[in-house]
Formats: structure tokens, sequence, C-alpha cells
């Protein structure tokens, strides 16, 4: 692959629901404070995927309009710096780059070759890693922010954890757990191959939620101590803090009403916390544990397509043969 | 008033829903651990005693069997230590003492003219203040608990702080946001009179819960950053959710289930803090705010009875012609 700078490129845009281009459209220069980068992979996002290409908003309420912005919703992606805009000095051409936030609505995405993106949200990749083991990191910095909540209670550290919802941001999640110490970490699905998986990357003890088969409650010793919900089902956020001494932190889109049971105040009362804010020390965090070997993103990537085949990699998402795809622009 | 022990005292026992009986009985002799009390003063807890006086248990579900405890529910109360059990050491005879917290449903309460008493449950006056200023020490260290939850996440320091229901807890509670250095503290509650009440001890503003003319949302400049509901109501704390940037914490006894807007959990997401633990630390930081005169306990006390008037002074709670009344057992 050069890195040398054609004048136009491909790039997926989603005309309408479940239908996409593969378009040539002039490759972008950045702006002042952005770097163009050479997109090496971007990992899907199946919440976004699924959302906006089966024609429903991301968050309830919002408006969707197609053509959708060109190379949206890709934001989980890895490439390389090959030009700089005005006023960037922390990122040299040739450097190894992971996006750590999504920039936005109102600009193209990375489902392209290139992308002009603002250098602030890219980290530096530090060490010589796979595209699956990096394009996801945006992903891991979102459920790092549900650790630093927690923190605020004292953190995880010695603790039993539970995670509910083991899609990719629940086995994020149990990894996490371990790399912020963890005692115990019990992942909580009704799949059992996700529960499966979740054993091999850390989890202590499964738990499927459908069949009341975990006795469970705040006074007993299989209470867990805090808990991530990934699943933003009201009942499964119930059925955690029915569960759960401390504290419970949302990490899904919750769609509806949790019922907060005045029985839930006492002994001491269970902590139901809303989501923080995105913030680049979560992603450096991510990235610490991915560097030390303890967080394996890798193990999220169920197969890797060529961006032209979009359509079908979401299908497989939706069909649940796939937790992410990675999709490569250049393949 | 003599220090001497008689052999037989006075108590006060509720024998049925609305009837009491102001028995002669032994004057208890204090066990290991304990000392024995001359009650000075004792404050009703209008919760506790609206509910036993009138026939309905204090948490939901909780049997209630009558004759109810001697001496029961009394338990804000201030007195002189008159005798020592075997083992204590850290209070003497002559000391003005009070209560900071309950002693536990299955012995006798201080609605009596003596009361056997844990030594550790006691703390020892440190200044000359009247019965008034202190008897209600043990409220204000249950309020107090919820801004040790607060301080979990930051605390109230330099913040715009809500305070729901204008009853005890909440007047105590807007005077201790000030001694924790809230900015602003503002109190909400329908009734004219009690938010006139909390101008005077410290509120910074006041808002009719009831009218809808206050336009604050999680968005504005009138969003509280935290808040305490005071009253148990779950539509009272669903608006302090929806008017809250930050946390609120539970210190009324929620009946019924809280509904967690999805849409809360954004922006920061609103932290839901179920109630602490009650402790001597809360109760030293209570004391403390009454003896830097920034803790005004008096405001509360609507009126002084003989404690043998126990149930119309009930009736005056009942009535809201008092908030508190303190009960001499002497007079």
């Amino acid at each position: 692959m050069s890195n040398e700078i054609p004048d136009t490129m491909r790039q997926l845009r989603i005309i309408a629901p479940g239908e996409t281009t593969w378009e040539v459209a002039p490759t972008p220069r950045p702006a002042a404070g952005e770097v163009l980068v050479k997109v090496t992979g971007i990992s899907s996002c199946p919440h976004w995927d699924l959302h906006i290409l089966g024609g429903e908003p991301m968050f309830p309420g919002q408006q969707l309009d197609y053509p959708y912005f060109p190379g949206k919703p890709g934001h989980e992606a890895v490439g390389i710096v090959v030009a700089r805009g005005d006023g960037v000095t922390d990122l040299s051409v040739g450097q190894t780059v992971v996006a750590w936030r999504d920039a936005g609505t109102n600009r193209p995405g990375f489902y392209a070759q290139f992308n002009a993106f603002p250098a602030e949200y890219l980290l530096p990749v530090p060490t010589e890693l796979p595209a699956a083991q990096l394009a996801s990191l945006e992903l891991a910095m979102c459920v790092e922010v549900s650790f630093q909540r927690l923190a605020m209670l004292g953190g995880v550290k010695g603790k039993r954890v539970g995670i509910a919802g083991l899609g990719p941001a629940g086995l994020v999640a149990l990894q996490l757990a371990r790399y912020h110490g963890a005692a115990e970490v019990v992942g909580i699905d009704r799949v059992a191959s996700r529960r499966e998986l979740a054993l091999n990357v850390g989890a202590s003890e499964t738990v499927d939620s459908d069949e009341g088969l975990w006795a469970a409650n705040r006074g007993n010793d299989q209470a867990l101590d805090m808990a991530i919900d990934c699943t933003g089902v009201p009942p499964a956020v119930k059925f955690l803090l029915h569960r759960t001494k401390e504290a419970v932190a949302l990490f899904g889109v919750v769609r509806g009403e949790i019922p907060y049971d005045g029985a839930l105040m006492w002994g001491p009362g269970v902590t139901l916390l809303g989501y923080g804010d995105h913030n680049r020390l979560a992603a450096e965090t991510a990235l610490s544990a991915i560097a030390a070997a303890q967080l394996d993103l890798g193990v999220l990537i169920s197969a890797t397509l060529p961006l032209s085949d979009y359509v079908s990699g979401v299908e497989m998402l939706r069909t649940q043969q796939a937790i992410k795809v990675l999709f490569d622009p250049w393949a």
C-alpha cells in the first residue's frame, strides 16, 4: 500500500434504508487542525450500523435523513497519517493512528479510503499491532467512561462485578473490569455462545439472565458489588439493580424508563449512574490495556470484508453471525 | 431537677392506634456498655410518630404489633448521664449527652423519664445549648448521611443544590447544604409557609413544585447541580431528576417506583443515589455545624409539651400546626 495521495478515492454512502453506493469522490484535504488519514481498517459499530442502514435513528426522536453523510456511520478506524493541515504538530506523516472518538454528525465518516479528521481525536499507536486489535478503540474508550463513573464510587478493584449484555461492549467491559482489578467478573447474557466467549476473555462465571436459575439478590453471597449494563433494556437494568449492592452504571442506550424500586434505597442503597462524557483519558487508559495485552479487541472481530461488501457485513451483524466486522477499504 | 435515681419512673406507651398510657414502670438499670440517661427533652420524629400512633408500619410491609415497645418510637433525645454500666469509660455521670442514632427496635425508647442506652450511640455535648437545639441531632445525622453520599461524587461545595420537601429533614438539609459550602440552595415545596421558613434558614430561593412556574430543566441555567429528595414521593423525585445535572440523593422513604427515563443517562447522565448507613461521623459533623451556629435545630421545634400530652402533640404534627414538638417528660 503506497502512501501517495490520489485525487479521487472510494467512499461508502448509505442512500436509503438497506441501500448503499461505493462511490468515487474527491480525496479530502485536511483543514487546519486536521490530518488526512489513509484508512487501513474500520470496524463496524453494530448499534449504529443496524440503526442507520435499517432506517432508524440511533437515539429515540432524532431526525434521520437520506442520503446519509458519506462515510458514515463509520467511526472506529485505524490508518496512517498522509498529510497534515495547518497547526498540527503532535502527529507526523507516516504515523499509525487510531480514532478515539467520533467527530460529530455533520461531516464525513471513516467508511472511505481517506478521511480528513481532527488531530485531537486521534491517538498515535505506540506498538505494531494489527488493525483488528486497534480499530475498535473508540468503543473501548466509550466503555472505559463507565469505569470512570464507577471509580467515583471507589472503583471495581477487588470487587465482584457484573456485566449485563455480552455484545461487543460487554466483551470489552469484562476485560476492562479485569484490567482495573476486579476480583470476580460475572458475564450475563441470554445467548450461550456469547457466555462461552465471555469465559474465554476473562469472565470468572456467566449467568443466563433468562432462566431464573441465578439466585442472586442484594443480600446474599452471589450479589454483585458493582455492575455495568450494556443492554439498555429496562428489565435487564432492573434485574441488575436488584442484585447489586453498590452501583449500576448505564452504558447501553436506554429506551423507556428504568423502575428504581423504593426498597433499593436501603442497605446502603444502590446507586444508578448515568453515562459520562467521552474523553481522551479514557481512550489512553484503554490503549494502555491493549498495550499491556489485557484488552484483546481482536476477539470482537468475527470477519474481515471489503468495505464494498458493507451490506453483507451488516447482515452478518443482524443475524448475529458476527459480533463485529472489520472492513478493508482497499480490498 | 435532681439527678437522684428513683425506683420508678413514668413512661409513654402506645397501646393501640391513637391510644397511649403514661404508665409507672421500674426505672431501668444500665447493662454493660450502657448508661442510664435522665431524659430532659425528646423531639418528635413526625414520620415515625404519625405512622406508629396512626396504626401504620414505618416501612412498607413491616409488621406492627400493639402494645408497642414502651418509650417508642422516641429516639431524638437529650439528657444527663446518671449511671454507667460495666465497661463504659468514655462518658461520665453528670455529662449532658444526645442520642445520635436509634438503638434498634427490640428495646425501650426515649419517650420516658429515664432510658438505659448504649454509650456508643450517645455523643457528649460540648456546649451549653438548650434541649431544643440538640434533641433532633439524630435527624441531622440522618440527613448528613445524604451529604456523605453526594460527597462521593465531589460534594455540594460551590454548587447549586436543590432540597425537595421542606419538612424537618428538608429544613435541616438546606442548612447543612450551606454548611458544606453550597453556593445556592433552592428549597422546593408546595406549602407557602414552609417555603417562607426555608428562606429564613438559608435558602437562596424557593420554588413551588405544584405550579409549574419553574422552567428549570437539565440543560438551562436554573438546573440544579445536585439535589436531595426529602419527600419519598416518586413524582417529586422524577421532578428533581429532570432538573438536576449531576446527582439526586434519596433521603425520604420511597414508596413505589421512581421512573428513571433513558434520556436522563446523557449529558453527562444524572446519578440516582440510594441512602447510606447511619454513622457516628455524620453525627459529629452535624454537631460541629450546631456548635458553629450554622445548623439551628431550634427552628424545627414549634411547641414544647409535657410528654403526657403526646397524643395532642402528634395531632399538631398531623394537622401541620407543628413541624416538630419537643416533649418534656418532667413537666
